[in-house]
């Protein structure tokens, strides 16, 4: 076969418009373009290339140029070289019906207002701070902390949570117990995996309504999860017994999205609970830093360390694109901890130091500071705004956190609320999908952490309306 | 029961010694003491605490203090009031035997010269130019990026990685196949995961010797792991079909431990057992940026986008501890890979944006080029000083990566070499510890990525006198 023969046009071969970056040389672009046609089925496979000398001169370049593509051609499988014989090409595309394109998502359409529970103030993220601690611990680490992270997390880290845990939260926790993880979710699956490989718990209770992503973490590490009702005292503890779970995970501060916190009689009456079948209390401490009626109520698990495990992280504070979290477990489970520490990924170490010197150097307390007093006025003006748009509904749960829950009238469609608010960019999440199943409560869960002070006003005004075209629909016990 | 009666001098309740920071207010430490006192059992469940006003009187601090603090420790459940009553404690600690505590393992030898495989040269973490990273993209980020980071990975960095990998490593891949991940471990159980989920794919086949850690991760992710030989040519691909697996995990351009590169017809036949039984090959491109005998090979994923996964990170290339690798994955596997990703943890969003500026600010190339020269000449020296110092030895492994194999003669006692080393300070490796069984073969594995030049010979003569203390043993395939 000459090259006339062939349908390929050598010639045009290294005429490839403008070099990408970083493939500058001759050799490279010529093998690129061998690579591509045999890619494409344009060289098929047992067709001959030119001879090295042949092609060198089709195309104007030296002929190390063609054997330097072609060495590295040969290398990747492409072109296979016999003495005495040609070189030819030695693969083909698959010619099997290729497999389906995953289907694209329609886009939803822009957000205006965000009310979606979940998210501090991103307007507030101390964006000059956080940098500068990056920087410092960038140039201060020792090299040793450039190689392969701790599992357990960064012992800088652990001891400035561990001190921050003791002074702000109550908390009964040393270098030795804490954990640095990615946030609640992987401290969770962490404690999911010690608790099924030490102690054989393959059951986990969790609260109804609550949060969907930690159902989904239990499940991944292998239990199996069974909800348990939430009522104004918080988890109903009596009911855990008709689980076979001998694991809980509790909101114990704030719950969401019920925004109750578990009476003083249930705490006590759920680390009694633990002790009684041998088993284990997950405390999330989600978004417990925000108190505004009291101060904050310390943590269950100073309680009884060798039953409750803390998980807490920044995501509520700073941002959870920081990835940033913490893990206190029993001392007795500090083995089975390792393993699972071992199989999850470490938080980025820089990150991790950069984190200890912002809590350090009393940069975490002051964000907390100014961050409740934001919280504060815009939760008041929120309830105020609903107060007078929304006479219909009732702000239920305590005053704390990032979010309330804004309970309707009976029959009030929430569902096409939803829908009627997000179709005018107003985003809100229906109290049912945060529950195992449909309730006969008709709630939304409106989160302010992220929204202006003064976008509320618009934002309840858009909410009324969506309120007004979602019409009263018959109690769903009713209908089936 | 008065005040005196009790065992506790109340009076030294605030004897705290100095306040620890944050915890100023006196009602903040008197209620801290009083939890104290109730965890450690030195106030027992019943007793009752002193009428306000008289504790107040006691510790001559006003009434409010004592109020606050005792509302404090209702709060939390471990004070209990009733109205005509006296306010007594509501909790005990656990009498039961306290659990054990864990094990502490001693501490090894301090480790002088480190020649275990696997870090880069972290001395040549360009950490100014990583921080120059980190602060512009955290002035730069818009606030959406600090809210709920994109499971799948931030789309710029997707991007980036897309790019390089296409003109950096041949890859197909663009910014929908891409993934964010922590590093190759975290890669590639979300692979796994996907593949369970979507395919049903049980079982997976893994390169013998190998990377212990690749096996665990994909054991956590719930498959079967099952071993294949690596020869002088890579995976024995013929050895698969003894296997059930549908999958296998390969380091086609450099293997670990071994240092073979996959030869270019079982790359070919490697994918084509793939389409035959309708399995995946996941590609671990480890270290593959340093080849110094040659032009890297590209990824083998180029040659079926549709049946081959590509693992990566900057863990090998800048550093373990930034934890930010990439995953590309065939387009049909997209849903089942956003499952996999939600419920792993996505790598911060910071570093994501950091990475995507450092490479498109050319940095990254520019540090491999570095690197690599550097690679190559303690390469060279290391080769070198063995091939003077320790002659019975035989370097294995093609030039390229951050290690090689040291083959020693038969009935070598390479275990007993590398505790005599580490008794003197220097880090080894023996080739059985990534072994699934203990083989005839005796070789050390030596890293040389993170060791200076001016280390490399004191180590070696460490080494030597190492394996002199050996005292040749019988062959292990003779002692049973």
């Amino acid at each position: 076969m000459t090259i006339s023969q062939t349908n390929l046009a050598w010639a045009t071969l290294l005429d490839l418009g403008p070099a990408e970056h970083g493939r500058h040389r001759l050799h490279d672009r010529l093998a690129h373009a061998l690579r591509t046609a045999i890619r494409d089925g344009r060289l098929t496979e047992g067709a001959t290339v030119p001879p090295s000398r042949a092609l060198a001169e089709e195309l104007g370049c030296s002929r190390w140029v063609v054997t330097q593509a072609y060495g590295q051609l040969i290398a990747e499988g492409y072109l296979c070289a016999r003495v005495g014989s040609a070189t030819r090409v030695s693969w083909s595309p698959d010619t099997a019906p290729p497999r389906p394109r995953a289907r694209r998502v329609p886009a939803p359409p822009p957000v205006r207002y965000d009310l979606a529970p979940g998210l501090p103030d991103l307007r507030a993220f101390p964006r000059r701070r956080w940098a500068d601690a990056v920087r410092t611990v960038t140039g201060s680490a020792v090299h040793y902390d450039l190689g392969l992270p701790d599992p357990a997390g960064h012992a800088v880290l652990r001891t400035t949570v561990a001190q921050y845990l003791r002074r702000s939260r109550g908390a009964d926790a040393d270098v030795a117990s804490v954990s640095v993880c990615a946030g609640v979710t992987d401290g969770l699956v962490r404690t999911c995996r010690a608790l099924r490989d030490a102690e054989g718990i393959t059951d986990l209770a969790v609260e109804d309504p609550g949060w969907g992503r930690l159902r989904d973490a239990a499940t991944s590490a292998g239990l199996n999860v069974h909800p348990v009702p939430v009522d104004h005292d918080g988890l109903r503890v009596e009911d855990l017994g008709r689980t076979p779970a001998r694991a809980v995970v509790v909101g114990a501060a704030h719950q969401f999205p019920t925004g109750t916190v578990l009476s003083p009689a249930r705490r006590a009456q759920l680390v009694r609970w633990a002790r009684e079948v041998d088993g284990f209390v997950i405390e999330d401490d989600y978004d417990a830093e925000f108190r505004y009626d009291h101060h904050p109520v310390a943590v269950m698990q100073g309680m009884d360390p060798s039953r409750v495990f803390l998980l807490g992280s920044v995501s509520k504070t700073l941002s959870p694109a920081l990835g940033l979290g913490w893990l206190v477990a029993p001392a007795a489970m500090t083995p089975a901890l390792r393993a699972a520490n071992l199989v999850a990924a470490a938080p980025p170490v820089l990150d991790q130091l950069a984190l200890a010197t912002f809590i350090d150097r009393g940069w975490y307390d002051a964000h907390l500071r100014a961050a409740r007093r934001r919280f504060r006025s815009r939760r008041d003006l929120l309830v105020r705004t609903l107060g007078a748009q929304v006479p219909q509904g009732r702000v239920a749960g305590t005053a704390a956190g990032l979010h309330i829950l804004l309970h309707l009238p009976d029959g009030a469609d929430t569902r096409g609320a939803v829908r009627a608010a997000a179709a005018v960019g107003l985003r809100l999440v229906d109290l049912d999908d945060y529950s195992a199943k449909r309730s006969a409560e008709r709630a939304l869960v409106l989160g302010y952490g992220n929204i202006n002070d003064t976008e509320i006003p618009p934002a309840v005004a858009l909410l009324r309306e969506a309120l007004r075209s979602g019409v009263p629909r018959p109690r769903p016990d009713a209908d089936g």
